[in-house]
């Protein structure tokens, strides 16, 4: 629960208080778009104030605008409600009422672009991308579009090229021992795509009650919410998703059990069980996001959820964007048959299909083994980061911190073990060069306290141990 | 309307034999997803039968899921009535449930991927790309990488990359007059991409009126109709879109004013100001869709709506698919600063931004004149097409067919001006080499008779009188 502190029991500015303080977590993002308000009931409860106060608080919400009461279901954060400041309204932008309620009063969100790098940084998402071998790229590059200018292809399907297809379930089986063939994957525009066209197929708008984790990735929430769905945040502990926690209405369950995002914990076998047992009790189907599992650092991997599942209840996600580069724009769905001709019929209403150039180019690349080879090297340069990542956080920041344990992926997550104010932390931080994100940013408005994260995809080895001094000195002024 | 045979009044099966005719038209995508069906008063003062009976068909095609009732607007052609086959139930396929109603029940569509060609070919849609300069494009995408190579780019940006922007914005004012700076630029992933971003911002489900011409181009009222909008079609004339026509409550125009798709015809200077009137007056905003308006064969081209607009009402869609090739898909919307934001937001949640390199190279091109110098050229090798066919049209086909009036685009439309079965004659060519597509097949219910549509992007100029011969003998045998 959000902490709200109230005036006194029977105060008259008790409605406005919980009213502005809600406000200020909607505005700020800790109540996110889609959320699910407590009940009336369970909030008066808990903060020890009468109903009426909370339902006028709520009803106060919801006629700005801010929560969509749903009948029956009680109340939601409002999708246009966003971080996004709104705009000081202008006359000349009378037009704007012609834009539907979501996408009213928005200013461009600022995070669009990634920001400048700091001489040490510790971004979350972002490959090394100076070992790729480039050249190889180029190389088949100028080959499929020497084959595109022999036969110019017309449109294609929406499902991605054939061999792309093919090279993408053999890399997937072989990595992540997915189950699969070429005729089980979508390619699409990036692992985003893969969510927003999930959304689109599996969402009754106003009805359908989506699990994700808390924290948790937000453009994934993001994509459900906009297509109407109810978000219901889950808590995460260090075995990962909270699976008995999870509501029992959830129809779709959203989940990075190799290394969550952003706390790096592994979804635990039992867990995994538990998931696939919730899935088939309840109906549900889940949404396996593999960012960055090809990147593992331990001998005997858990399975993926899709190979334990026998009852067509996963999508499995996956992207080039962490093995290869972010501006590659390519990932992929290993879906369900039952969902695969909805999901096509939605590809091809949104963009018809991905440009073929850039498929036939990927589907050589991995192909030729290339992509194999280069998450190998990889596997070994990360992993060393990795161990230095470790021993200095231990050595330099114990005192504070302690990792999330984890064993794959592209950063560490850590928790802070005394009460201390990380944002100021990191605000001082990046004063002295040295750029690293708070899981507290990823949380939806559950008490899921706070962490540094250390992504180590952009930071060279050799430069970790400097960083984390600087850390230290940052951390020892707050 | 839809011609629709009936037994006699009071026969007891004459509601029955409404309800399967209905069937029929929304099973073969007659009557299309999103259109509103006639009132029960309007229908059943048209065919002369009681009002009772006209509900008690509404009711029965409501039950199954083919129409859906909307309180105090009528009745509309359900999202998953459409063309695509149901499957046969399969148990296996239990969990189809999971989808929402619009994605249940669907076979893939079978259109996805271009028919085989034929030995002459008059489809629409294709350039020829036989004399692209695939070597300049090579050479920039070489260049592209390498600096790619050099600093490889993480995340960018959703509005697309800004020398792009700036290319496409240089480019639309030259070729089209499109009053626009590279701010007003959004790149996508191809025009498809532009309807469906429009129809997430635009379109609140269940409530938006959306107008498209009729006949016309399926994959846009789709893309609006999978957002939840109410299509009604509007008939086209000579003259292009039936401006007088328009319903008073459409809050969305979507309009092919350069060469209408499919007829051909060009919206005159008349309509395109009753349309930018109409759209003030009832606060409606204009999708232009130009998709292939750069390829014009007069000298003084009517302005762009986009060009003419002082009201920031439209939205100008583009496209280089026809420009430069299909599998490229890249388009483009140039958009009122209002709705900016809104697009940005909608497409970053969508597939977050296009492939970096892809648009780099496509700036590149444009900025050395590749492009300019290509629509140029093409457009002599497609006038000189358009002559030739037109001339064959009016010596061999001259008995049937009257070309509908036009004087830009990769295609001519005509009108049957005898009644003749044109499915039949479409088959009897293909069956002797020769592919030619119908208007009919692009119309949504309304009586708008049918025509051969020539597309010239595909044959050879020198193909083309072989082809209007074989196509003569085909009309002679009908």
């Amino acid at each position: 629960m959000l902490s709200i502190a109230l005036p006194a029991r029977g105060s008259r500015t008790l409605t406005q208080s919980l009213h502005g303080q809600l406000l200020a977590a909607i505005r700020s993002g800790r109540l996110a778009p889609g959320l699910r308000l407590p009940a009336t009931r369970t909030l008066a409860r808990h903060l020890g104030i009468s109903r009426n106060s909370v339902i006028a608080a709520y009803e106060a919400l919801a006629a700005e605008g801010h929560v969509a009461a749903r009948t029956g279901s009680g109340h939601y954060v409002a999708d246009a409600a966003r971080a996004p400041a709104r705009v000081t309204p202008d006359p000349a932008r009378a037009r704007e009422r012609h834009l539907n309620a979501a996408h009213r009063g928005l200013a461009a969100p600022a995070d669009m672009v990634d920001p400048p790098r700091a001489p040490f940084d510790f971004r979350l998402g972002v490959p090394d991308t100076s070992t790729l071998p480039f050249d190889a790229w180029r190389r088949l590059s100028a080959r499929a579009l020497r084959s595109m200018a022999r036969d110019a292809p017309g449109y294609a399907g929406p499902a991605g090229q054939p061999a792309l297809r093919a090279a993408i379930a053999a890399h997937a089986s072989l990595t992540r021992a997915v189950a699969c063939t070429a005729d089980d994957v979508l390619v699409t525009a990036g692992a985003q795509q893969a969510f927003d066209l999930l959304a689109r197929v599996l969402v009754t708008p106003g009805r359908t009650v989506v699990a994700v984790e808390d924290p948790g990735y937000p453009p994934t929430r993001a994509a459900f919410a906009a297509a109407g769905a109810l978000i219901v945040p889950v808590p995460v502990d260090d075995q990962g998703l909270r699976v008995d926690l999870l509501p029992h209405d959830a129809r779709i369950v959203c989940v990075t059990p190799s290394h969550q995002f952003p706390l790096g914990c592994v979804l635990s076998a039992t867990r995994r069980r538990a998931l696939l047992a919730f899935a088939r009790r309840r109906g549900a189907v889940v949404v396996e996001d593999d960012y960055d599992g090809e990147f593992r650092f331990e001998q005997r991997p858990l399975d993926a959820l899709q190979t334990l599942d026998d009852d067509a209840a996963v999508f499995y996600v996956g992207t080039f964007s962490k093995s290869l580069f972010p501006a590659l724009r390519v990932g992929f769905a290993i879906a369900p048959a039952w969902a695969r001709a909805a999901l096509l019929l939605a590809r091809q209403r949104a963009d018809w299909h991905g440009n073929l150039h850039v498929q036939d180019t990927l589907a050589a690349f991995i192909a030729e083994g290339h992509l194999a080879r280069h998450v190998r090297r990889m596997r070994g340069v990360y992993g060393e980061r990795r161990r230095v990542l470790l021993a200095g956080i231990a050595r330099d920041l114990g005192r504070w911190l302690a990792p999330v344990p984890g064993c794959a992926g592209l950063h560490v997550g850590t928790r802070a073990i005394v009460d201390i104010d990380l944002a100021r932390v990191v605000e001082r931080a990046r004063a002295a060069g040295v750029n690293v994100d708070r899981s507290g940013r990823y949380a939806m408005g559950g008490d899921v306290g706070d962490g540094l994260l250390f992504g180590y995809g952009g930071i060279a080895g050799a430069a970790i141990p400097q960083a984390l001094s600087t850390l230290k000195r940052a951390f020892a002024r707050a």
